[in-house]
């Protein structure tokens, strides 16, 4: 029988050539894997080819380290940038928060109910405000207020004590420095409050008040240094009226935070985000 | 029988204060009237008052000219900026166009098919392009070149002769002069092919896909001396993907700007559009 | 300074004719009733008028006993069905829960965040599986097995000591008796997992991956005798593609569920909603 | 240089099994293809595996009739239904009309302006109305009145002349009988006013009304015996409110009826859209 939970990810993106889809196609075929799906797609204006492909493990004879190995020359002769996964094995997510918490909240009862493509390790905020919760769901928490460099040192030792493979800035709200994003060196989700790039940085919902849109958004993203500037996972919006004060606007912008945060760190967890440039290609 | 047809249209902003509501529905009581709809709101934040109410002139005992007299004290009385209008007046409409004519075409079907709350009187267009289907729908069409000041003097002279009451930038893709705004002296409705206020000026879908924002959109605007920038009136946006290149973007916005548009023109001439400062608030 | 907390609505529903929101208005103005907001409409195949009016009670010179006493000649000379709620009296809610307890756990949370308009009083469910996360919120928790009758006199007897003013089926899956029903008498919002009226009964979500739906929705109305039948709150919907299983129809109309739900909820307790006949009016 | 207009598309559906991408991929690569796109699918329930996958035409070592004779022993071998096109052969359109125009009007619209994937080839209509904008447009117009059995057959001769290879019923409202889709056994694309399998046949729109829907809906679908009920290609909905009446709910839906029809037609003729059972699979 089919096991959902036993399948291999391939992501690929390389120069435009031919070959590409019947190189990967025929080494996965003599290795018996049976494709689930495969999306390939290339970008006309940059040439470039990106592929995503993913099988059953089940039949499939080669292990994760003899892949890596085997499928080495195919993707030098291509210039691949690539990666693996298997779906049995799930990324650790540390989860950043603030007084904020709507989204942590979000989070923490989608991973109880097997929503999340990935398991949170731990939660880091700078409010001990969310802790009951957060240890009410047995994940381990630690307050650690925000005195910027001793606060990234702290947050360091914790990530790499805990194995994280991915950070998730949930309403965080506090500008990580290039150096410890540079230490860390995995990727950062975050959500912002608006629809990128209106109302880039502090009190969008406010910036959106007094503009007068007529529709509201949030915006998950990786974390670059340029603020608010890295490439965008998932958008979404919500009709405002009149009626609307900035208090319902942040009302009403708190459930796209938490539904637009949510489906990225879900794709990024599934191994459907593939980052490029500044920009993803999202797979679905 | 009730007849959609002969209704008249309050329109009322103020400063806040008690008896607003009551003045005026005793007002209208006194002489007759039958209330279809009425909203009202109450912007907490500027302290202002809001009010747009329909009532049906069949048993009304004031016609529009007596009711402007008979009005002015109540509106002297709580210092109101308002407007009356009749449905079975359709304000005229100027449609300026380009060679990108999707918009037109639109308004121009919706006008035929009784979809529009206003009479198109004429179209000026600084392409020939689109005559022949103008004229089919027997409408007077004026080509008018892109050459500013003497075009900017010719355009106004149509826009007197024909009685224009609300002219509506179609994709017309020319910045208009101080001096034409101050002249024409009446509302101007533009649609611009972004999600206001991303991507103002020149080229808007390619700035979306160079920032790889998942949403595009467009919004429908009063025009104002600064660019882009006037009181929004609608908006809306589609999903995209890595999938769309530029030129589909461009396609999918086309659909967009036509909706956002027409919903513009059309609130506008059913007058449910009331700006204060650069905001509007839209009546629904 | 204005107290968003400690205002008074006012709803009404009567046939339509001359002089009801004059009536009104006057009424409320002799009182010195600051108006926020108001709504009013005609259905013009029924005939009905709907109003919904909203005042600061911090001026207001009647209590809510007083407004009962004193409007009642105009509600008499207009035959109004009517009600009048304070908004610092907040709704007492109890919700129904299963072991399917995501939008259990998403009211919980907002009532918690301070987004509901009501008070969670109690939750009753047939398993005992959210007891723990319900006692973390400090609600009192009864599992009540669905042995029918019994669980039915049972939980009428919760809900009068509780003093329900609101009873919430947050995926319940039991069909309430016509007893109960009249029993106890006051509205029960239920969430059904289907763009009603289509995939009215069991397993919607099959019913939908059968059919091949481009769409899948949620539908948030009150419990009627009918099954699935009674006046439509609130609806949404979200795209699904041939990459769906049944499997991620379920998962992602989760999301539905819940947002369509709370909403339903929300309004009812902010008096929003308006029931006549088979339908409800949504004031916004 | 890479020519938009000059690629092939194959589209396969068979019973899963090993090998599948390979064998295309490698077929496709030995005759020097450079595919553009590529989507496959495995439907876990069914036991069907789905491809379609996109090729430049211009360094490719076959024309069309070699390549279904080369190909034709992989297709064998998987047991394949399958078929290729050619993005430069663009299909011939019968558009079905009637005295509602608003969807022909926009699909000529589209055609005129290069949004449509296929030709318009001619307009049948129960109505002379439309015939002046038709002709407009330079397409043969032709009124056939419905009388049944005789209409029928002058409609299939036409579709026979004019080399039809996909009928449009673009708000067409007359059922075409069993022995016309025998006979012209070629797809039909209908488009129906309601969110199917919600409000099925007639006056769909009222049926919404009658049930107080806070969203309505159009579907557009292949055409088969029964009424209603064949694939679904597409479906979008809009909010309607209270304030509704019928009138602005038919209002409302035509421009969902328009979009919605107009992606079905484009996704057809770009190949984008499988059958198989009751269902379509439609490739993004």
């Amino acid at each position: 029988m089919f096991n959902q939970n036993n399948t291999a990810i391939l992501l690929v993106s390389c120069p435009d050539r031919k070959g590409i889809v019947a190189g990967v196609a025929d080494f996965l075929y003599r290795h018996n894997a049976n494709i689930l799906h495969a999306d390939e797609h290339r970008d006309n204006e940059l040439n470039i080819f990106f592929l995503r492909t993913e099988w059953s493990m089940s039949d499939f004879s080669l292990d994760i380290p003899q892949f890596k190995k085997e499928f080495l020359p195919i993707a030098k002769k291509f210039s691949m940038k690539w990666a693996i996964a298997q779906t049995d094995k799930k990324p650790r997510i540390a989860v950043f928060a603030s007084k904020e918490d709507h989204c942590l909240v979000d989070l923490l009862s989608r991973q109880k109910s097997g929503e999340l493509a990935g398991d949170i390790a731990l939660v880091i905020s700078n409010y001990t405000y969310s802790k009951p919760l957060v240890e009410f769901y047995k994940i381990p928490f630690f307050e650690i207020p925000s005195i910027k460099d001793q606060a990234e040192m702290q947050a360091l030792t914790l990530l790499n004590n805990y194995k994280v493979d991915v950070a998730v800035l949930a309403r965080y709200m506090q500008i990580l420095s290039k150096d410890f994003l540079e230490s860390f060196n995995k990727p950062i989700i975050n959500i912002h409050h608006s629809f990128l790039p209106a109302f880039i940085g502090a009190r969008p919902y406010h910036q959106a008040y007094e503009r007068g849109v007529k529709l509201i958004g949030a915006t998950s993203h990786y974390v670059t240094e340029i603020l608010d500037n890295g490439p965008i996972i998932e958008q979404d919006v919500v009709r405002v009226t009149h009626r609307d004060s900035v208090g319902s606007l942040i009302q009403k912008g708190r459930d796209l935070e938490k539904i637009v945060l949510y489906r990225a760190v879900k794709w990024h967890c599934e191994n459907k985000v593939l980052q490029y440039g500044n920009k993803t290609v999202v797979f679905d």
